[in-house]
């Protein structure tokens, strides 16, 4: 399979839905909705949608159908996003390449659409119009929200931003701010999309392994991105989490180390898709692309 | 019935529940889960909680059931509170007499805080262990996130702060605020509560009346409070809407006008409940009690 032409595809997909779910930018409050939006379409890479539908097919489910699933994460990593450029927080004025939210909106307007952003994903997950079986999706709502919540995402956050500048830091701390900022969101969309397509657990509990150890790759990839990359590659300036004393991987075990640990990784993330049949190439040339990219 | 001695039982039982179903303060990250914990029990009367519950035994539901889904409003009621006392939002120092979250714990916390415990609501109402049917209980989670969402009550906060200090604002304008900022959430802690109850489609429609009416009473007296209210009744200074320049009910009919439209809307939703038996009479007790508050 054409890995570029398959992402592609996919994202378009993930657009166009976002585009017909989200309330208009005219509809009141406009400013808000515009604000919602305006993060929304900043050209994110729609990893954890994309992951989401490829689990889904995975387990030979219909992706249409976990379409709303794959916004609403979407929407939950944008709020994060929006939540941690804000100047209380990481104090950025460039996210892609583009202003961020607040620099364009203003504070209030977008710690607003970043609640928003984030309510709007659970009206996504509990659309009636989706269908399928209630309680799957129940489950579904619980694990992403738990992926999301003070013991996920919000919890890494918190951590990270607590660790900051506070000189040394050790691997198992760095591990939780990475197994919770970005792992448990990647974890929970993977989880998802194999939930909604139907995955008996053991399936469940492969996909849940390709998820964790595909999500801390790129995590580290990331990590090595930013040592590596230039500033137009990453719309950010270069070297910027370890000018702000950032807890990186590379910074703690060396480049080399890192790279090579995220090429394990990826080989245990293709080790947990041996039971799946082509159905699931897609998740596998996700898996390989995280550290290619480095490269 | 004795309204006092229903309302301290059923608030002990909701913060009861609060306490159980929140994480620990120790948990790490423990900033982060104190700060949660501290606006939760900053003194909120638990009007949305004890509404749910009220409504749900209104229908001959079991209100042991229904607690998550109270606590969960509470906890997207707690949340906004947050957010709202930020200083690029209302900036204020104090609510009920504490000092607000950020003055605690730094606004990077508050907000973190505030992103935690919407999630956590989430998180109860699609809980594995309350069981139920679980269609109905996605209905419910439908209708709280839209009531909190841009089209609610972040879509009225988002209103008010740009109408505030704009000067004159009109009838229709204060409605969408009051409708939306308040009444969303009340109402849908009304139909929550119906729904988990086991209601018909008439019994929710007539309760939908009693949650539109008591909200909007709710709002009004709130405003005549914080003109005709001392200081140590509202825990923060008295006349502050006024001062701040915000869109009140008495300022744009007169504080007359406001209480007899407090007094009629609070008929309204008696009417409302004239179908029901004598378990919808806490609900009734409520609704007297809006207007009683004031004189």
């Amino acid at each position: 399979m054409d890995l570029k032409d398959y992402l592609k595809q996919r994202c378009q997909l993930v657009d166009k839905a976002l585009d017909r779910l989200l309330p208009d930018a005219g509809e009141l409050p406009a400013a808000l909705h515009g604000s919602m939006r305006y993060s929304i379409f900043a050209g994110g890479k729609r990893v954890r949608p994309v992951l989401l539908l490829a689990a889904c097919e995975a387990v030979g489910g219909d992706p249409e159908r976990a379409l709303p699933a794959a916004c609403a994460m979407e929407m939950i990593h944008t709020y994060s996003l929006i939540h941690d450029d804000l100047p209380a927080m990481d104090d950025d004025d460039f996210r892609r390449g583009n202003a961020t939210n607040h620099k364009v909106y203003g504070e209030a307007t977008a710690i607003l659409a970043g609640d928003a952003l984030l309510t709007e994903a659970f009206i996504l997950l509990s659309r009636a119009e989706v269908g399928g079986d209630p309680a799957a999706r129940l489950r579904v709502i619980h694990e992403i929200a738990h992926a999301a919540g003070s013991r996920g995402m919000v919890g890494g956050q918190m951590v990270d931003m607590e660790s900051e500048g506070k000189g040394e830091i050790d691997l198992a701390l760095l591990s939780y701010i990475h197994t919770h900022k970005t792992g448990a969101l990647i974890r929970a969309s993977v989880r998802a999309g194999a939930i909604l397509g139907g995955a008996g657990e053991r399936e469940l509990a492969a996909l849940t392994r390709y998820g964790d150890t595909t999500g801390l790759a790129f995590q580290i990839a990331d990590d090595i991105l930013d040592v590596e990359g230039t500033t137009e590659q990453l719309g950010k300036d270069a070297g910027s989490d370890q000018a702000r004393g950032k807890a990186t991987y590379p910074a703690l075990v060396g480049l080399e180390a890192s790279k090579q640990r995220a090429q394990e990784l990826v080989q245990m993330a293709l080790d947990a898709l041996a039971p799946f049949d082509e159905r699931a190439d897609p998740l596998r040339a996700i898996a390989s692309y995280i550290v290619k990219r480095n490269s």
